[in-house]
């Protein structure tokens, strides 16, 4: 390795919720402090009781705090539900369940958000008093927002997916608000960094947590043109979804339920994938050069092996480019 | 006693909060059901944290669902803090302390007022969800804000009252918006009612509680109009006000401490005046007729007792009138 190519120690990880953000714990532990900035999904953000909500957001700031709760997989530890409890009595939207923690964040977003204050600002001083030690960014401090259509019509994402409980059959997908969102300059600025060692897709669901963020413009395009490895991790272990529906909306869709279609839907942008363990006989079908690993990630010892892993495999790539450049030259 | 006055059955009484809530309730078990409508200051009301919160209304609400808190004074029983914690975790504001299930009132009625519904809408709702079995109406759906002036300058209620914890002498008070409020067309209907009992202007502070309801246009006239007997409760006990700063206000704006000046304030308005027990020697000096009776409720007894006492001065009152008018014929 060359003194230069050391400097290269920055980590960007696109991620959603909880499936994003065990990959991206891993990689805040084992990437070197301060050099980690992960771009979260907006998508899927809304407005409820007045508040404005951003689970994919919140959920990356309450794992990489210690604070998410293991047994619901969503929300906080140590959470309490008065709240719901007098809401309900009050008559009350009770559908989607805020915990009297959880209420805080949103509460006090809101307020900041009111006051003029971008979502990027609230979260980088959220993520520092929270001391989640990488930068969280959202994707874009203009509103997206997530719909899907269904048999009965379009149904804005939540409702869909709380509400529901993904229960509609999906036909399509769409990011209201992106063709004209602007992509935050700090992801931009990532993006580009000279000292960028490798963009990381993170297990999320393709749909509703990956694509919205490509759907930004110029997003896709910078990734293709990144000087840095891409490389994802499959949310999809043989034809089960790790977490969530991806594999139930692959299959409405009328797609392949494998890790392999995440890799064609990424396959313009992508110069890695890893794919689970029990996915290792895909490897010589795949469009791009993959990895098997341990995907489905556990305990934390997991899921910094699977950030080792990932990064190794963009090392990888880097070193076979590079010497793929010296001997062009 | 005529057929005609037994149809007599309805109360109106105006109230601030704790004190005032105290009162309301005996008055809500002694008056026949349906028959108790209760006008609530809303010149304490405030924004915060992006909330419309209304804590005269709320404690009134509280107090007669029986969900009050006994041991603060304020807030519900049963209550959980877990949203204040994470918000100071989050740098919130935490000056004004809202518990888990307070919160859900604030939330609820917030949404609601910003979808446009009026204030006493949403409150005649709640109150029918918490079993309240009384009208609470606000006094005006129109915006009114007590603000308190003191040498620092004029501050608004709320940061006087809880973050300064009424620390700063005061030497004035307004209440802003109240010339321009409309009083809600219940309280007009009540007022004139011709089933009308007795209007109770319950123990309350007269600065912060009492007066914003008089300061709204027509209401001190239409008072003094009245068909019914207009009676008060002294808020304060020889030179102690029974509850909150109702003793140091008047000090500071150079008033003598006593029930005296609180019937004076009224006297215009007023029929019949009720003070402590302990106050009986100032019966022959105040202004209008007056009794004396147990005026520090301490027991739900003691409310009820409170609430007939005051009623039967009312109805005492009316008989006097009555038997005046006959002959004069």
């Amino acid at each position: 390795m060359t003194q230069e190519s050391l400097k290269q120690d920055r980590v960007l990880a696109l991620s959603g919720g909880v499936g994003g953000a065990k990959l991206a714990l891993g990689l805040r532990n084992v990437v070197p402090a301060g050099k980690l900035t992960i771009v979260a999904n907006t998508g899927d953000d809304f407005e409820h009781l007045g508040l404005h909500v951003s689970p994919d957001i919140d959920t990356l700031l309450y794992t990489l705090a210690g604070l998410d709760n293991s047994e619901t997989g969503w929300g906080r530890r140590d959470e309490t539900w008065t709240f719901m409890a007098v809401l309900a009595a009050l008559g009350g939207e009770t559908w989607f369940r805020l915990g009297d923690g959880d209420l805080a964040i949103h509460v006090e977003r809101t307020r900041r958000l009111s006051a003029g204050e971008p979502l990027s600002n609230i979260i980088r001083d959220f993520a520092k008093r929270l001391d989640v030690r990488a930068a969280i960014v959202p994707m874009s401090d203009d509103p997206v927002r997530t719909r899907v259509r269904t048999a009965a019509g379009w149904l804005d994402f939540q409702r869909y997916f709380v509400e529901q409980q993904c229960r509609p059959a999906v036909t399509d997908f769409s990011y209201d608000g992106a063709s004209t969102a602007e992509p935050h300059p700090d992801f931009v600025a990532a993006l580009t960094h000279p000292e960028l060692r490798a963009v990381v897709i993170c297990p999320s669901n393709p749909f509703i947590s990956i694509e919205p963020i490509l759907a930004v413009p110029g997003v896709r395009e910078a990734l293709r043109a990144c000087a840095a490895p891409v490389v994802a991790v499959a949310p999809i272990v043989g034809d089960q979804a790790v977490k969530g529906p991806t594999a139930k909306m692959m299959r409405e869709l009328g797609l392949k339920v494998s890790a392999e279609t995440v890799a064609e839907r990424y396959a313009d942008l992508l110069d890695g994938f890893i794919v689970d363990d029990g996915d290792a006989p895909l490897l010589p079908t795949l469009p791009i050069p993959a990895i098997a690993a341990k995907a489905v990630m556990v305990s934390l010892a997991d899921r910094e092996q699977l950030a080792k892993m990932t990064l190794a495999l963009a090392d990888d790539i880097s070193r076979r480019h590079s010497q793929a450049a010296v001997i062009k030259k």
